[in-house]
């Protein structure tokens, strides 16, 4: 393997010596870059990526949290398995298999063979009350995502999640993680109204409340955190052990990468932040992980819909490092 | 043709009705519609997109205002036909036929049976000290622009660029067509620098100077643009004329948009700005345009690359539209 200075080097050289002025394809580039040190390549590969999508209830939004009823996981976790989801829709532009991993719908488990069953439980406890989940759950819950990212012959995969409350969760992890309040995290989800927001404020603030305000990665996990949540946590770590890149979608995916960033700091070179969310915390929750996502368009599904959007971008990115002219080879002027 | 009123609101009602929490589509929506009305149908094809890719030499190089010595324009021209430069792989990547078209290179005429040889003359004349081109080098510019553009049985265009100093020519284009001064237009194009920027500045001041401060479009057109940007502005009129949607690239094709819009304010809803460009000068052009680009992604290199990496959120936003299942269709339960 060559050196990290002399890689780091002849990457630059590969960069600038492309037919274009230095820099002029902004992020393309800084892109690249990183697909190719993930990759240890300067030739790397960047063809195939496929979307897991991560489903699970939880118990706190018995609370009232969401706009929308609980059983609409399950409803949707149906729409995801008939191809009717944006998910679906944006996955199959892209040419994109789509694995739905059941983690912990509530109600009897969903029969269909196409399903992934990794079924923690039921959905979550209410984490007003108690914590989320057990030490068993959630290491299950990390090793199921963790084992099925590391599967099948991919360059990269879309993370993406589908359970009502799960933005409170999110909010809850983050500010567990970060030792911020909760308050900061908070947004209005799948759409509360004035008066579910103020609800929601005050569950998450009573919650919050029952622990210290920041706690170890795998205690915050047990505590707030989701079954899906956790899984893709264990899908980034799993991604990373096979020198995968993960596009991490929006507010409920960049908690899961929080978590997982506790638990593995070196995986920060396999995460790709693809889009910057519409739903209000996800802005705190950005600057807590430092990152500035690739995309902005006003997003607030999950689904791994951002994720899916922003994948073209990483084709592009290494396709410019692998195909393009350089000014040597197309004989073209360098700067007067 | 359903009247606009019944349309806008079966768009709407067609919109909100999808598996989503509404608007979490945010941008993703907004250009679904505004598909959906370019083409007046709730079930709009938006499958397949050309860039075309117009070359001109601009007689203002002369006077040093770009990094780069004036034929590359040339040299980059048998880059495209080659296949080697970052819009050619992002045209691939997208599965995009190109059609590179000299404009007006400097020189000899380039010998290609792939080129599409629509030369107004071998480069401008230097709008430093006379106009650019003669009524009827413009308005021959123009017409091709428009006559490519109508051709072929395509969804939507990707219009792209190459010319050594059309910074320049865009800038001086962009302040005689907002009445504005130059100044704010000014850009480090393919990276001069601060000894070549206020070079650039002086020489950019001095050629403004010449003429009123505000002119009508097709007179600023003649004084100062650039025949790549004329046929650019022409291709997004003949777009309009085929009911196509075009994808405005970044510095360049927004001057030429700002051209087009004057010639015909109709052809705005065919418009989509694919980028924010890293180019100083685009910030004050997009505040002209009104136009709140897709992506911001520090690209300033032109030839229609930031339109090329745009382009899959068209598709996505119509395989939203046209696939999605509806929270009636796939018996999902709506806010509670």
């Amino acid at each position: 393997m060559m050196p990290t200075q002399e890689f780091e080097a002849a990457l630059r050289a590969k960069i600038d010596g492309k037919t274009k002025p230095l820099g002029a394809l902004g992020r393309i580039e800084t892109l690249a870059a990183q697909i190719a040190r993930a990759q240890h390549s300067l030739a790397p590969r960047m063809e195939s990526c496929r979307l897991i999508l991560f489903a699970a209830d939880h118990g706190i939004a018995a609370e009232g949290v969401s706009a929308y009823p609980p059983e609409v996981t399950r409803q949707m976790v149906l729409n995801f398995l008939a191809g009717g989801a944006a998910a679906n829709v944006f996955a199959r532009q892209a040419g994109m298999p789509v694995t739905v991993v059941d983690c912990g719908v509530a109600g009897p488990p969903i029969t269909d063979a196409r399903l992934v069953a990794r079924r923690i439980g039921p959905g979550t406890a209410n984490a007003r009350h108690s914590p989320a989940m057990t030490h068993a759950g959630r290491d299950a819950a990390l090793a199921a995502g963790r084992e099925l990212a590391r599967e099948g012959d991919f360059d990269a995969l879309c993370l993406g999640e589908m359970g009502i409350g799960n933005t409170s969760a999110a909010a809850l992890l983050a500010a567990k993680l970060t030792g911020q309040p909760v308050a900061g995290f908070i947004g209005r989800g799948t759409g509360v109204d004035a008066a579910g927001l103020a609800r929601k404020q005050a569950v998450l603030e009573a919650a919050a409340a029952r622990t210290a305000p920041r706690l170890a990665p795998a205690e915050a996990l047990a505590e707030y955190g989701g079954f899906e949540i956790a899984a893709m946590a264990g899908a980034m770590l799993g991604a990373a052990d096979a020198r995968r890149l993960v596009l991490v979608d929006g507010f409920i995916a960049g908690a899961a990468a929080l978590m997982a960033l506790a638990l593995e700091p070196g995986l920060r070179g396999n995460l790709v932040f693809a889009h910057r969310s519409a739903e209000h915390g996800h802005a705190a929750l950005l600057a807590a992980l430092g990152a500035e996502p690739l995309l902005d368009l006003g997003l607030r599904l999950g689904e791994g819909s951002g994720a899916l959007l922003a994948w073209p971008l990483l084709r592009a990115a290494a396709a410019m490092l692998n195909e393009m002219a350089s000014f040597e080879s197309a004989a073209v002027s360098g700067p007067a």
